[in-house]
């Protein structure tokens, strides 16, 4: 079936999950919409970011999708079950495929936006694992101003983390920006302690969900893969491709409301 | 690192599980106990499955096991957070992944053990989905004669399932027999409904965390596989062989006690 997959973000953090879909379905058409003009989203309140969720969920159902991947953490934290009830297709999520993913490891530093860790879904639905959360405020913000590898990156990670440091058997990154400051983690936690990311382990839901319910594409031609954003489509294009890993061909801005 | 993966079952159902394991991670050698002179353990008190799965896990830890998969729904509700918390190995089990593959559907029919459906698990740790809890108690000894293929299998089917028909957009084979049982379930529910099993997406899991921990068997030569059982030897292996969907060549008796 040739309909697309959505994906949706705050910014382009959400395309290290997309980057993980193409790769896993190499045959699906892919249409990200990234919320640019409204970022950050993980300070702001519940409700708010609810209501983000429903106009870019509403937006990506207009482009004929069959399956929605949630591609950040504060919006699933708030909304997910909400689309789940509302909208007429599937909604997958990159909070289950974490907590799959941590449960082998038993104390875990959750590093996510303030929204996401005051909503405790970490800490609640983490039965095995002891959740050591820390809200990170300033990593969206200067990843989405290209600040990922400047020297103030460093030192915020080390003022947030550092009461961390050695508490810890692995690290989740509970946000999807936080893939691009792997490194400054790694340096930080020690060659010891595993990074972990939920992006390839959504991507293996989505297909498994698609491969159940026969809605695989099953044609051959070249996938297309469509980018909107809400703001400046040249930065996105520009600070987006070495996270999608490949030129974003179609980037296009679009009011949502 | 050519430390073993350990999987435990009550009997051949976590075959299944093992199977992927064997193709995801063809280069791992892998060590299977099913402790089939207590089966079933689905309809036995909360403690008895608590003790067996401590008793299981003593026997494989002793072999060399780099990590344990606890390959049965039953064992993983009443054990794995005590086998988390006292084994000096991480610990994965079925439950947090199968939680993972439901999350995009509304109304799943979730198939299980007494022990297991008597645990509330599901009911509780899903968050999204609207559970359809049923225990099917006579599946896993109906499997375990070899009788899956076997006409009562058909009417016992029926008359658990009658109620759930029609009522659910998808089913999750919450107990690691049941996936010997598909053809069957399928013809009940109907093609448009898919029947969900997490052992491929454990096997995943499995892969994410030896590969973030560094702890990947990367010799090149022919892995062993090598199966324990509490009772005869030669019944697993006849039974077993077409879960396992190759020769079981080191079925051993032992001694757990």
């Amino acid at each position: 079936m040739d309909l697309s997959i959505g994906l949706f973000d705050s910014g382009f953090g959400g395309l290290t999950v997309m980057r993980e879909v193409a790769q896993i379905l190499p045959q699906e058409n892919l249409i990200y919409l990234g919320d640019t003009a409204r970022l950050p989203y993980g300070n702001k309140s519940p409700e708010t970011i609810l209501q983000f969720a429903k106009e870019n969920s509403a937006f990506l159902l207009k482009q004929k999708i069959k399956l929605l991947i949630v591609a950040c953490h504060t919006a699933c934290a708030h909304s997910l079950k909400a689309l789940q009830e509302e909208l007429p297709i599937p909604v997958i999520g990159v909070i289950a495929p974490s907590l799959a993913l941590i449960q082998p490891f038993k104390k875990v530093a959750v590093l996510a936006t303030t929204s996401t860790i005051e909503s405790g879904i970490y800490q609640q639905r983490s039965s095995l694992t002891k959740i050591y959360a820390k809200a990170c405020p300033l990593f969206v913000p200067l990843i989405e101003e290209g600040l990922a590898q400047h020297p103030s990156m460093q030192l915020i990670a080390q003022s947030y983390l550092e009461p961390l440091i050695g508490k810890v058997d692995a690290v989740l990154l509970a946000c999807t920006h936080y893939p691009l400051i792997r490194a400054t983690l790694e340096g930080l936690f020690g060659p010891e302690i595993p990074i972990l990311e939920p992006a390839k382990l959504t991507a293996e839901l989505a297909r498994a969900y698609l491969s159940n319910k026969g809605l695989l594409n099953e044609q051959t031609t070249k996938p297309t893969y469509t980018f909107y954003v809400t703001d400046n489509p040249e930065k996105f294009r520009k600070l987006g491709e070495p996270f999608f890993g490949a030129y974003l061909e179609r980037v296009e801005k679009i009011d949502l409301l």
